[in-house]
């Protein structure tokens, strides 16, 4: 019997944005799970902190499956990297505010500018194949 | 105000775990759907290819959940990473089986059996913790 | 001690989009599981398959996460919504040409194209509040 | 062309207890998301408060994994039916306590008790086939 022949060739670029959306979904989720229950002592901390948890969920989920469409060759994973782009930019921004009163926020900011950057560059680099699919 | 204190510590052999769950995750999602529309020539290989790519599928939703909740204070998080041992090493039998007709399975295989290592140490490491969390 | 107030309030269209999203990934779910392993007999009949398994998973991803984001206060949960429209139509046109040779095929189509349509309204409806969140 | 056959046989019962693990994730996910940021004015509140914000997100995601599996044709969705029981019986006890406080937690608590039993009686139905498969 002959050895299959693979239908899907994922070169280094991609692999690096795969790891990116991994790595940030690994500290969005640790990082929104970890300000759970912490208290803010007034209410425009408590505010900020309620919007970064949910963010950073949201953001773990969107890389989680960013990674896994990435991984397959599911016609609208360059769409999915785009809108992960936003979500990450998205949550970086209020992490970045609410670095000050929980440390992890600042890494987390970090891994998210991060992985927007690699998403960014995934859909550009991939721009002449219109319809988002890794065909 | 003053900087909100972490509830969730997570050393060196936690973060090991959760890497190794996401590599598994990783190939076992790329593994998976590669195989599918292969033509496998005859029965008993479109059989076990059948298998593969469902066990595949399973494996890596198992290490995606299962790296999560490692990172969040899950109550229940050790009982997922031993239901993780049992499900990888079980994908990883029958990739080895299907290595010789896809290469891929042969890698997908080592990263399962890595991955069960890891959570099988996690989980007899944390004996004493007999419920099961993090806390 | 006084009963917290919620701070999410989901009306019965969120609702009926909601039960929409789980009705369709179930669907697909297992629409896209079933044809795992199934002989098409010609290579025209494989790759239209394949392609049908492929959107049937990527759909049922893309339905549940916008069945959770609806059920809960995230900012990006419209822009997700609007997302859904496209991957459901998308799932449900491959699966029309697929129902000759499976017939839930045509069941999930169905399916997807009601999904496609709650998400749409859900879209237009809350068009006022221009920054996609539940506020 | 002949229609090809399906493989899986979904039976009225798999497809009620597949419908209480959507009903549970469901409201699972709402009331975890909707505690957040809630202010519980004592720290014993406060504790349990965040215990069950953590449970019912861990709750959600073991029903729709639960849910998603027994529409497939998943080697363990037997086990994870019986994981299922035990994260349901977690939650709901939680839940029960906090619904003085919260009253979504007492719908969710009954949700969570529904679903437990229905995946409870889903393992006894099926214990001949002492793997935990579908085939």
């Amino acid at each position: 019997m002959t050895m299959a022949t693979s239908t899907l060739s994922i070169d280094q670029h991609r692999l690096d944005c795969i790891q990116a959306c991994l790595d940030c979904a690994r500290i969005c989720n640790t990082c929104g799970d970890d300000m759970i229950g912490m208290d803010m002592s007034n209410e425009d901390g408590q505010e900020l902190m309620t919007r970064c948890i949910r963010l950073c969920r949201d953001c773990s989920d969107t890389c989680i499956l960013a990674a896994q469409w990435m991984g397959r060759a599911s016609a609208l994973s360059l769409r999915l990297c785009a809108f992960c782009v936003e979500m990450c930019e998205l949550c970086a921004g209020v992490c970045e505010q609410h670095a000050p009163h929980h440390a992890m926020c600042g890494d987390c900011a970090k891994e998210c500018r991060r992985c927007a950057e690699l998403c960014h560059k995934m859909v550009l680099e991939s721009v002449p194949s219109s319809s988002g699919g890794t065909a």
